[in-house]
This record gives C-alpha cells, structure tokens and sequence, in this order.
C-alpha cells in the first residue's frame, strides 16, 4: 500500500484572530485530500451517474490538534484507508509541516445515492471504486 | 446542571453541493455554542488580560452525523460541560430540528495564555470560570 | 418605506489572522440578511415550485470597508432595496457596530429557475414577492 | 506586463446548495491569488518586520458573475496591478474555465502596520514591493 499525498498552503482566509490556521478548516483539508485521492484513482466525489449522483456523505470526523500551523504555511497531506466495507470506509489523514505533525484525523464515510438532497440512500461502494481504494489501504 | 441552549439557522454559505449543511460546519456551530456559553457566564472566549489573552484552543473535536440539515434550518444547538481539568476542559454538544438529531459532538479545549501565536501557553482554568462551566456540568 | 434591519454577531471563525473579521464574510452576511429579509415577505431564498426551485444568484456584488469589525462584535446589517426590475433586484447594505459604520454592500440578484444548478434561467420576480420587496425601497 | 496567474480547483466546501461555487469564495480565490503574487515577487502578504507585521486590508472589494463555476472545476485565476500608489494599490482579477469567463473582480487594498488589529497604521509601500507590483501593471 502507499498513503495518498498531496499538499496545500494556508490561506489568509484558513486563519483566525488567534493567529492560527482554525480548527474546523482542517476537516476541509482532509475531505479535499479524500476527493483528490478518489480523482486519482479515477472515481470522483461526486459522480452522476444514470441521473442520480453517487457522493459520499461523512459519517463521524475526528481531528487531533498536536501543533499549530500559520498563514502561508505549506502542509503536507497524507491519507490512508483504515477500513473498506461494502457501503462504507473509513479514513485516516495528517497534515505535516516539515517534520512536525500539525493535526490527525480519522472519519467514515457512507457511499450513498444522491437522488435529491432529502434522499440519501446508501449503496454498494462500486467494484472499480473498491479496488482503487484498496491500493491505499493502511495494513494494505 | 443544566444544558446550555442556543438556536441558529443553516445559512446558505453553511450548504454544499449536496444541498446539506456541511459537515466542517457543525464544528463552527458547536464553537459559537461554546463561546456564547462563556459569554453567559461573564468569560470570553478572547479575554484580554495583562497584556496577553486568554483563549481555548482545541486539542481534539469530534463529530457524529445522524440526519442531515438543509439551508434554512433552525437548529437547536445543546452543549454541557463533561469534564473540568485544572487546565482543559471537555464538552459534548447537540444539533437538533425539533425531534430529530442532526449531530452529536465532543471536543477538548485547553485554557491558554496566547502572546503570540507561535507561544501558546497551557494555564489554570481561572476560578470563576471553572465555577462558571461548572453550572454546565452533564453530570452536575 | 423602511430599511430591514437585522443582528449578528462576528464568530471566531470569522476572524483572521490580522485579527479582523475577514472581508469576504461580510458578503455572507448581507447574503444572509437579504434571506431573512425575503422570508419576512413570506417569499424564501430558496423556494421549491412545481418541481424546479426559485433562487437568486448574484450578478455583481460590492463591498466597501471603512472600519474593521472583530471577534464578539454585535453587527448591526440595513438593507434597502434600490432597484427592482422585473427579473432581478438591487439592494445596499450597511454594516454597524453602535455609531461606526463598518462596511457598505451593494449587490444585485436575478430571479431564476434552478431545475440543475447547470441552468439557471432568468424568470421573472413573483407578483407578491415583487410587492415585498417594493416595501423595503429605499427610496420608497 | 504580464499578469499573474494560478489555479486552483472548486472543493466541495466552496459549494452551496444551488450546485454553485458560493458567490462570497471568490473573494477568497482573488485574495488568495494576491498573495501568491506578493510571495512571487518576494514580498508577503503577511510581513512581520521590526516587531509589527506590514498587511494588506481590502478598502472595496467587487465581483461580477459571468457564469457559474462547479465542484472539481479546475479554475485559471489572473491578475493584473492596475493603479500603483505611494500607500495603497488596485488590482484586476478575471477567474476563468478553459474559454469561459466565471467572473471578473476589483479591489483596492491599503499597505498598513499592524500593531495591533485595532490599529491599523497606513504607511508607504515599500520599494522593492512597488518595484514587484510594477511588473504586473495591466498597462505596464
């Protein structure tokens, strides 16, 4: 297996009066990894399909804060599947700054038909889908 | 004890695509929460103090997603205090639409003095804060 | 006529690392006023029809800044409409802190059917909301 | 002349619930591109210097949307200086889809010590940065 990475700076906007990359913009910079491993992979985060959309809404997220990052900082990226169900995986993610680790995340996510936002209605994770997100399997 | 409450709506920069709250947001909702259950008892979330500030930076901040929530939703937001450390504190949070839970969330925070965004630094809980959150206590 | 006037208060993660309430929120919040503005006439920001919704995109939007707003600040936000057509609308805006004025808006919006955010079609402004918002003219 | 130019891709959370790039994030795709421009030419968006930090807070701020933008799109943002003075600069910014122009933005910013965000202190460009900015002048 191989961790997926990419990479991002923190922006002016990313940042609060404490001077400090916030907190709840973490959560964004792992779904914006997720979406960009799934790209890589040749799926998308959001794929219409037979006039339905099939997304993937989140299920739990959890972030540890170990290290503060800053306006203009560039944070490394890298993800892991930890779990792959049949309608469900999980990930988890960290964003480094050079040696230091700035935060840890872990979050599930449901692969689920997307008819009309009121309707969600999960599904099998397809089998091409599957196969690409087991190449980045933690334990893999 | 008692919970504390407050009420928002989902704004339309909260949605996404998906046509739902976002799931980063609710994390900002149970902040404001947190902060509007500091400003009620007579803290700040930013208190300026001798030349520094007293802030509470998260170490750890966790969210469960149940139901979704749309744009225009008036969201009953519940918090209570789970644990008080000298030095930290925990809180566990509710999002609720009338008789449906939208969101359950627990996170940490840890009472700094900020002088500079590079040095935070862990400091006691002051006394009539402590006794403050303590009327919030889940199991008070 | 008279203007809408609404309340809000600057959140933490509004603010940036100059410590200021980031300039780009305040389009969110002249947004948000314009959407409690149009449910006050009974119309929505968002409102399903015979299958297709009606929205309001914006066509140009402005802001001018003339006093920064920070954390905890209760904002004060006056609409007016200035212009309305009979497929879209103008509107300015002014945000308050107590005597200060913080920042000026003006934008425009267009009446439209969203049936697939990729076509959005130009329709025009409902009779009763058009008599709404006409109570809310600023040179009425 | 020449402009300056980056991408960058719509994420998920830039969206709203009409399927659009919310209007209010090109605010923040234009700022962004600015400091990636100030960072090209050696400066900051964000210079700490002589204990004070030299910033640059937006005096307006407008956009026009031309057509809508979508998740995943992979968007070409370019910027041109277009008024060079001793405190405060303009800048121009188009964000564009391959052919298709998404918007069109102006804004002016202020070069100002901050002390303290609640002193805000305007003060000459520095040379070197009014030499950088100089090579990007639309009509240069």
């Amino acid at each position: 297996m191989s961790a997926f990475v990419t990479r991002r700076r923190v922006e002016f906007a990313d940042t609060d009066a404490a001077g400090l990359c916030h907190f709840a913009r973490f959560f964004v910079f792992f779904e914006t990894a997720e979406h960009e491993l799934l790209r890589s992979i040749g799926a998308g985060a959001w794929m219409p399909r037979e006039g339905r959309v099939l997304g993937w809404p989140r299920v739990e997220a959890t972030c540890r804060y170990l290290s503060p990052a800053f306006f203009g900082d560039e944070l490394e990226i890298r993800l892991a599947v930890t779990r792959l169900g049949s309608r469900s995986a999980s990930y988890e993610g960290g964003v480094h700054r050079g040696e230091t680790t700035i935060a840890r995340g872990r979050w599930s996510v449901a692969c689920c038909w997307i008819e009309d936002p009121r309707r969600l209605e999960p599904t099998p994770i397809p089998q091409e889908i599957a196969a690409g997100l087991a190449r980045h399997r933690a334990d893999g």
